[in-house]
């Protein structure tokens, strides 16, 4: 890999101005190589009239966990396709999602991730390609 | 069909407790049997730092259209899978997506959405399918 | 364009050599520029005990328009991703698929293929993503 | 549940109706419940004019992994959705597919498979969603 793996903190920088995920309130709680875990706290503003999570706030929870586990390596990507199957509703209050980088090449990288409420129940199944533009992720913190 | 189609403002009245869909910003700009168009007026909350909406804000709006038009036959439904394919950028302050209903049996309806930028240029692709649970859609305006 | 887009016997002579589609007995009906129609007869070794297509023919079937579809422009891509949903039984005698370029830039081209019986009603729907590796398309015709 | 577990004998006896992948050489190795391993010889007629297992190939191998892990709770059940991730390209001349259960309710479950080369390399990755329908697999061995 031509770039280093970059940290946590240099990670939650970089993804300060993605304003949508701060607008709905997605947490980067940890990271490592080619791995995210993220999280969002549930509040009426994200729910339907059942009382679940809506779904574009669940997709919008997975996306981060897969965008953030992509620029891992250093080098900015950007989604080509995802795919997301809803297996049951979320009522939690607090809701996680985990990302795992499954296969990585110079130019194309998939990550698998799951939407978990606070038990670790699996409630999504998110599946994500991106393509590698190749130039590196802003290091502030160096 | 058991139930008759339903008109745009039952189905306004009825997503309105879709409240991330507001909180967002997606309205509802016209329906018909299993199609939809709905719109999101672009500002910097759904940017991200180099200012192409977010692929969360993409993803709630393609999914708003998938929703009101698997509704629109008067039956409750629920998201089972959705796919989607980011072929372009989006720069614009007026996206829209559109959805039509591709197929839909006693159980089941898949519908695809094209979500476009004010020149009418294909953004992003989506796929959709829907379990119907069967109940009808509350018509608070009959 | 750096490559110009090639006929449907240079298709056919390249796609020769794709035993697996030959095996199965896949046909290249028809190609232009980013489409493609091909069919497949289906008898006994396609169907399962219920007498439907497999679901394993139907996604050759399509991919087989995917990929025809893609190397119309004269350029060798190989395949990201595929989604397949599968809306109605398969049983009729001839099957085809047809596919459509949906976006296509430098790097990756996205294809809507949809699988229909002969009074051509649509029973699978496919989206897939190719990447362009960029080398010509062998073209024994010219 | 309401039907017992089935076994990998009655399941063979099941999936033997399934012409199609007899056709193309899937076996089945192993199951469980929720779970199934099964394995392709690769010789000529599965790959391409590269030496690589063909598309079609690998998903026929990925979906039979899919069909049986969803047949062993003893319901038949029929596939709804599927994607496809293509990784790597597949040379060995054995591959295996290996699929497990994600989610299961009353009428829709969701497996996640992985196909495999002999080293245990992950070639693709595959998520896909049945519809159960209900009625009992037929047990010919009981």
């Amino acid at each position: 890999m031509a770039h280093d793996a970059i940290g946590i903190e240099a990670l939650r920088a970089y993804f300060e101005k993605d304003y949508f995920a701060a607008f709905v309130g997605v947490e980067i709680v940890d990271t490592g190589p080619g791995t995210a875990l993220v999280r969002l706290r549930v509040d009426q503003r994200h729910r339907n009239s059942l009382g679940m999570a809506h779904g574009g706030a669940l997709f919008t929870l997975a996306d981060m966990a897969f965008a953030v586990a992509s620029h891992t390596r250093g080098l900015s990507a950007v989604a080509v396709n995802t795919t997301m199957t809803f297996m049951k509703a979320a009522y939690g209050d607090v809701l996680y999602a985990r990302a795992r980088e499954v296969s990585r090449n110079r130019r194309l990288a998939t990550y698998l991730v799951e939407v978990m409420d606070e038990p670790g129940e699996v409630l999504c199944l998110f599946q994500g390609t991106v393509y590698i533009k190749g130039d590196p992720v802003a290091r502030p913190d160096r």
